[in-house]
């Protein structure tokens, strides 16, 4: 039997008919139970049981359904059932082994670890996983299928290390003439348009810089936002630990987080210490301050639209709203990027619009293209940007058939990067192009996390990534800072241009 | 003798001529430099010394002012001294009891209390203050006069607690009739335009309370920025401790911030048992994360000027750009609140325009006065609220002796508060009018702080905090919801309101 679990279940007290009590009645609920846990995917059984004084061993064995679900029932049925006849209740359980078969492709490279007690063996194609000492509270949570899942992952991913995410030219922009060659920040700090920001990875943008960062949200807005009858809200800018679970970044991205944590208190008197060194020595006090604040408790905004569907969450969408377009502009987004900083394109605090979209497959496939299209104007007509478009998918998610309608060639729930050359990078054919802007459509997966209803029918989202230093540097970089190159279009929005401070 | 500092300054070896040595120099040494520290205030002297083999223990006293700059400047010259006539070094040097008089005006009703190593009484109007186990590192930067200054500070706030700051009436608008009485978040909540955010005191402003806030942001821009000739900058949203202690917040409002903390590293591998829990528990694991992000590092934006001051930072700027004259309403900002929250007017995120002023005196007084013409103008005909402006100072600044012009009935430095009737607290006598913006000038506090100098004179600077949820809750208080009350010149920049999606 690939599935084994061993459970034990603490009786209130012993029954004084002994095992006669539990002979009377596990056994048919337990066949009950595992019956309908079952439901004809394979068999399933009670193997064994033994009463020790207040606990009740009891093993059940499955072939394809895994029994743990069906364990809670039979303690269920057990409790009111004992509790009739004998007068005695089931306090608790506990899982001291389970074991768990799943198929595996390939052997493991690298041993595979677990955050809590098991042991793993993988032969023949097979993974065998043994949990231990699971509680109660475990199984009702039902780690065991994510500990197997989770497995899985790793192993799946160990298969595809190193390979690179798919990626499908899908369109090309005319080629455009160069008006620069070199790296827009640095020509921008020759100037003293920006200056490089007190904490790492951030700006300071003086009048000049600042005006064409909101040229650039200005022309997404009426260029493409409007016309596509869009509405701006304004969200919080900390994402919650609950939102960031529901959308998966929380276990995705955890180490490109700023965190946020809260004071324990705002009396005065509590930070006395702290503000008395301050005054006397001029530094941060690190240990006095770490004492008095919580533990990490939110992030500061990694994307926008986890908390626009949290906004969305647990209603329901009448006809007529559909297919619902927003957008926020106001939350600034910041990521830790450690090593891989440069100039204002690959920074770790930045402004972006992102819209997103919530109706049917059909409104969302009709909607993409009608951005498509907005998007193309403003590279082509305003900004005249030499880009190109991609479709583009994380290898692993490629093979593990979350994307079925790929293979039949349609290209659905996915994503489209819009990349720029830039020149100071080197050539158009050697050179890595900046990714400035992306439009996905994801499916059910978030209106599903954040049970978003539609009247009827399914409801699917999307979401676009407009980010403002992006625009901003790829137009530089091929169009340069002085005023006089740029095209006639963007120069009937951009200018004049704000004058800058004169420093000595 | 008030003053009298005991140091022990460690030779690098005993003098092979004993005291002989010492004696040579260091009563000619000390009394020059302390001639030189004094220079006329008072007397000053070596009162003793002794070498106990390699340690040099001295005692100054003087009686005005504090001899401990004049120690370093012994030391510095007894080192080169004994260098060349005994080749012995000064190593370093500490200082075991430093006893410091200061005038008390009041006896202090509770006792006063220091974070590092003290005794303090005050007895006949005279504070004596005795520092024990001093570092050479404390001498050099300044403790002594700083844990003086902190002990008469605190006194001072004693003698004011419970005061309420000084408020005068400067002006009042003309009595208006209120078209609403209720809450305006209760009536947004109650019609969905609002929700309550997923982190404490933050809110979700769907598309008609966003796009009422950005018509709030859009009439200061036009109406009052613009047209005084103001420039948009974009500040990084999160603010260094370096700039705190600058500005003086660090050890004023440390309760009040939204502390941020970085990853110790982005390594997956790092992060792997925090992911790995996540994915199995679908919960937070505090402990692991605690463990995996480093201490405070920065806060959240608390208010924009303090970073606008470090972007001029050791700049000199040309006659001709001044009066400087920029705003940001990019960075968001945050305070934490605690107990104090209410609806959209006292919020622990809030979205504010910050006007940053910096410019001779005589400017500043000039830009103020049309500033206050233009929110005037702002007020009256387009929003037509009920309002009144008000000088407002801490009472314990006002008592200090900073505001010195006061005296002499200008009102030059300070704050000028505008504040709007709420119907819903209450009648216009009796209940609490909401500050709903202000009107700044600081002096030279900051341009010293952060060393930005003229090309001559004297720089002053100065801020004002233009609070849009604020502006939109004393709009909406006094003139409700339903659009067709709305001043005719505001329904002209605000008209029409984008459509709410209808939930089910």
């Amino acid at each position: 039997m690939p599935h084994r679990l061993t459970a034990i279940l603490s009786l209130s007290a012993a029954p004084a008919r002994g095992e006669t009590a539990i002979e009377e009645l596990l056994p048919r609920i337990a066949a009950e139970s595992l019956e309908r846990a079952v439901r004809n995917r394979g068999r399933a059984e009670l193997a064994r049981w033994k009463l020790h004084g207040v606990e009740l061993e009891l093993e059940l064995t499955s072939t394809e359904v895994r029994p743990h679900q069906a364990l809670l029932a039979i303690q269920r049925r057990l409790q009111e059932a004992l509790g009739k006849s004998d007068k005695v209740g089931v306090r608790s359980l506990r899982v001291p082994s389970y074991t768990l078969e799943f198929p595996v492709e390939k052997a493991p490279e690298r041993p595979v670890g677990l955050p809590i007690p098991h042991h793993l063996t993988v032969e023949h194609k097979v993974g065998r996983l043994e949990l231990r000492d699971l509680s109660e509270e475990a199984i009702r949570d039902n780690w065991p299928d994510r500990a197997v899942s989770l497995v899985e992952e790793k192993l799946r991913r160990q298969s595809y290390e190193g390979k690179e995410q798919y990626w499908t030219l899908l369109g090309e922009s005319p080629r455009r003439e160069m008006r620069a060659a070199e790296d827009p920040t640095e020509a921008m700090l020759a100037r003293a348009w920006v200056r490089s920001g007190p904490t790492k990875g951030k700006w300071f943008l003086g009048p000049r810089a600042a005006h064409l960062l909101k040229v650039m949200e200005k022309i997404a807005r009426t260029e493409v936002l409007d016309p596509l009858g869009f509405s701006e809200v304004v969200q919080p800018h900390h994402d919650s630990f609950d939102i960031l679970l529901r959308t998966g970044h929380l276990e995705g991205v955890p180490g490109e987080f700023y965190y946020v944590t809260e004071p324990k208190t705002r009396d005065p008197a509590a930070w006395e210490r702290f503000t008395d060194l301050v005054k006397i020595t001029r530094r941060v006090p690190t240990e006095e301050l770490a004492a008095l604040v919580g533990p990490p408790a939110a992030v500061s905004c990694y994307a926008q639209c986890p908390t626009i569907y949290w906004w969305l969450s647990g209603r329901t969408l009448a006809e007529e709203s559909l297919p619902l377009k927003v957008y926020d502009r106001t939350a600034i987004s910041n990521r830790y990027e450690s090593g891989g900083r440069h100039g204002l394109e690959r920074v770790d605090e930045f402004h972006r619009i992102e819209p997103v979209y919530v109706g049917t497959k059909e409104q969302l496939l009709e909607l993409r293209e009608r951005l498509r299209e907005r998007y193309a104007h403003v590279f082509n007509d305003l900004l005249e940007l030499e880009w190109r478009t991609a479709w583009v998918t994380p290898f692993y998610m490629q093979q593990s058939g979350e994307l079925a309608e790929e293979e039949s060639g349609e290209r659905v729930r996915g994503t489209i990067d819009f990349e720029a050359y830039l020149p100071y990078r080197g050539t158009r054919e050697k050179s890595e192009w900046l990714e400035f802007q992306n439009l996905s459509i994801v499916g059910d997966k978030y209106t599903k996390a954040f049970t978003i209803k539609a009247q009827r029918g399914e409801l699917w989202s999307g979401c676009s990534g407009i980010g403002l230093e992006r625009w901003l540097t790829a137009f530089l970089a091929q169009k340069g800072l002085d005023e006089a190159g740029w095209p006639e279009g963007f120069q009937r929005v951009a200018l004049p241009l704000p004058s800058e401070p004169r420093f000595l």
